[in-house]
């Protein structure tokens, strides 16, 4: 392994150890149960998944590690001068599903990619970024989501905040339905701009700036009361993310594709859904008000 | 329209209605309700749910009629020679959610495709079949679904059952999971053999035996008694039908994809569901014994 795979992998680790902390600190009585595994062919992982907690319903975070003999075709399409490259990947990646309707779910996922070829300099790239899915939004929420990502992208460049806000909203994007899955965040892949140093500080920034981004939202509304009415709304909005994840996300398609472990990656799905036939919120209502989140906005 | 698309049409709308009021019947409670809709471009439908019923808690059964003055790109892929050919598609599709999991989930979908290009004859096919899911299996039920499928097919040749219950289990396959959706039954796709009369006789014969296979399995389990505990195996076990429907069905992502109807094509999902990380039944229990159902196996 390089040392900068070295590297990346140790930050890995330590921010799934700190984001574990700060969930199950916020929550209060759920603690994390981990599974380590191993990875045929090389690598490996530790999944944790927290259940039935007081704040979250489920929150899974899970760190990976895989090293493999050559880069799958999923890859090598996007990038053909990689055929037959040896490769490390490492990420974390994380979705937590609050109880309380009136707190958001969120997704957070960072990564490092490496790929080594005989007579070839090593490439290596990161991605990464952190989205929020609120069910009754609150602008003072959002605002403050965005004003985060934003500040802690400001010293790696004016315009690295509106770039990876506009990818991330055109990623999570329900095709079918013309919506955002929720009201976005930070996405970004690829990057290797400027060199290592840069790439993977900022890497760091995203991913420690992630609890940052999220614990003044749950501290603001975990005890905010909420009835059945509430509870049915959050499920069937529920639906939405089980959309997504599996009929959009390359990162889903792509696991369950190339023979990852089904578990780890699916742990993304929320614990209880609804569906339901051509529902539509009462006009006026509380929950009709989300439609407006849900096409990308400035939030800074 | 030619003569032998009405003849798919007006026999599939009947289909409709007959099924719809088979599953009222044995419902005993529950009444579909109707959306019919037009479709831009040509076409529409009528989508009919009913939901909360006695024995159905979902049941959807969809009447889809499209005129088009262009196939789409992932009907040309397998078909290159009709690229920029108009088609009519006529199809009925089903899915039936009953709330007591000793009854099993069932889908059933027929249909007829035409196109055509001047100069050239019509070019036109059937596809269709009719598979069962269930939570509980019994050893009984699952025979008679397959004798029932057996039966329709032997008029049409000695080998018909046999090839179209192998294409079942191998198109209702989650790779992710290695295990079939359900148990199987018919699917065939493409059936041109033989003729129209002979074509339309066999889908006919399809369409009008699924209620043969499926209410008397309704009729034998509607009123067993059960529990939180069948009903939550029931719920995590429906999660796989989710992941099938939007992971692999061709028809949902195709659906999807090309601008059909979502909220028709999506009423396939169940009305309720949950997702478990790293669930495993205990064994020698009931829910374990789903698993050896999961791989197919010859039932006549």
């Amino acid at each position: 392994m390089s040392e900068q795979a070295e590297r990346a992998e140790t930050f890995l680790r330590g921010l799934q150890d700190r984001i574990c902390a700060g969930v199950e600190q916020i929550d209060g009585r759920g603690r994390f149960v981990e599974d380590a595994w191993v990875r045929e062919g090389g690598g490996g992982g530790r999944t944790r998944v927290l259940t039935d907690g007081d704040v979250f319903e489920q929150a899974g975070v899970n760190f990976s590690y895989t090293q493999g003999k050559s880069l799958p075709p999923a890859a090598t399409a996007r990038k053909p001068e990689l055929t037959g490259a040896s490769y490390v990947a490492a990420s974390v990646s994380l979705v937590l599903h609050p109880r309380n309707p009136h707190v958001p779910t969120t997704h957070a996922n960072v990564r490092y990619f490496e790929a080594n070829k005989p007579d070839m300099e090593p490439v290596w790239w990161f991605g990464g970024g952190f989205d929020l899915t609120p069910f009754y939004p609150h602008d003072e929420d959002v605002r403050h989501w965005h004003t985060v990502a934003n500040d802690l992208c400001t010293p790696f460049g004016s315009d690295v905040y509106s770039r990876y806000k506009k990818w991330c909203d055109e990623y999570f994007y329900l095709k079918h339905r013309d919506e955002t899955r929720g009201v976005g965040g930070l996405f970004y892949d690829d990057l290797n701009e400027g060199g290592f140093e840069r790439c993977f500080a900022f890497t760091q920034a995203v991913g420690e700036g992630f609890l940052n981004a999220y614990l003044p939202i749950v501290e603001r509304r975990k005890a905010m009361p909420y009835g059945e009415r509430e509870r049915e709304f959050q499920l069937y909005r529920r639906g939405r993310y089980v959309e997504f994840n599996l009929v959009y996300d390359r990162g889903t398609l792509f696991g369950l594709q190339s023979g990852g472990r089904t578990e780890s990656i699916l742990m993304s799905l929320p614990p209880r859904v609804r569906f339901e036939y051509a529902y539509e919120p009462e006009a006026g209502s509380a929950e009709a008000q989300l439609a407006a989140y849900l096409k990308p906005r400035d939030w800074v």
